[in-house]
């Protein structure tokens, strides 16, 4: 059995991480059963093996990968029998940039809209760690960064234009059906739902119909999961 | 042989569409030989057959076909048997994210910097039509759209991140190889080239070396195209 180190925040099945939710969403593409061991932001010494501090982090056997890109190509090139997560060598390259996007794109504009709600959902010893950290990263506190977030709604959401226009067109970024691409832009706002109830789509938006779907897939993992009505 | 309508400025032999650049690309992709036919703004009528008035317009026989992703689409289906612009269906479905992101930030970045610079290219019939188009569409004299935009640069070069991070890891979108979403993104720096002298990359930039790489392809038939130097 897989085992995955999975952000979790005060209750245990609160999961919140885009990065982990990037691999949830692979391992249930492929079919591939998982036990996530709940994980803190202060855990760092149980990854120890990985020489690194962050989640998600996949075992497999003796066999320890972190990195959701990493992940992705490890169950990818373990399991090619499964179905595929990038449809191919050129769909692998082309997975790149929309994960790329979402790194450097969705999850800034999403944090700066609901960092502060993470806050009332960590676990008590992580809730010191997670306010320094953050506040360092953004040079002001949790609540100035998500200050007037109403009034920045609209800015936020031009900047999720070319995802838009692709869903405008397709039902998935991979097509017809979902791929890597769409697991790694549906962990930002899986994450969003997870800790905030702060609408962030239009209902006639293509984008809210695509993460309806999204949050349908593989018998509603995304949907049944602990966190507010997206 | 086939045709196309090709955006030209006052000399004949600039080519300046970052959409027919697309086109030019994957023409020679696919090994394609063309006759390109010089067309400017105001040469709507010979358009008639595709019920529009834009280039690209690609003429195969009696088959006209218009719009840059349906070109594509017309060439991968059609010339099966010549190298893939997409690499399968997976590669075609996520080749649309990256052509959409170049049509709404990489294309609207690049014309805050450079719009002005056109207006000194257009042919002389042209002038008109364009100054009061763009005005009309900026809400603003091409002067201001262009006023402070070396204090804009960093602003403008931060929008690359997630094409940046992508080229990074691969040299090219398409992974060992250029694909159709590398002419999609490539299109908007040759339009740029092509007509203005503004420096947009710094050197050290991955992007810089990418954009280097496309220049050179096929010969160098976007790097010999009239323009300024990269």
């Amino acid at each position: 059995m897989l085992r995955m180190y999975d952000l979790a925040g005060a209750e245990a099945d609160r999961r919140f991480s885009p990065y982990c939710w990037r691999i949830r969403m692979a391992l249930a593409h492929k079919g591939l059963e998982v036990e996530t061991i709940p994980w803190r932001f202060t855990d760092k010494a149980v990854l120890a093996p990985t020489k690194q501090g962050r989640v998600p982090v996949l075992v497999d056997g003796d066999r320890w990968v972190n990195d959701s890109w990493a992940i992705a190509n490890y169950l990818e090139d373990t399991y090619p029998d499964r179905p595929s997560l990038f449809g191919g060598g050129a769909g692998r390259a082309l997975s790149r940039f929309p994960a790329n996007w979402a790194d450097a794109v969705l999850h800034a504009g999403l944090a700066g809209l609901v960092v502060r709600d993470i806050l009332d959902h960590v676990a008590e010893q992580d809730r010191d760690y997670f306010r320094t950290s953050r506040e360092e990263r953004f040079g002001r506190t949790l609540e100035a960064v998500v200050a007037d977030r109403e009034a920045r709604l609209p800015a936020f959401r031009d900047t999720l234009t070319p995802l838009r226009l692709t869903l405008r067109n397709q039902p998935f970024l991979g097509g017809e059906t979902p791929l890597y691409a769409d697991y790694a832009v549906f962990g930002g706002f899986q994450w969003a739902r997870c800790i905030s109830a702060f609408k962030l789509l239009a209902p006639d938006d293509p984008i809210h119909a695509w993460r309806g779907r999204m949050l349908g897939l593989y018998g509603g993992l995304a949907g049944q999961a602990k966190g507010y009505a997206a």
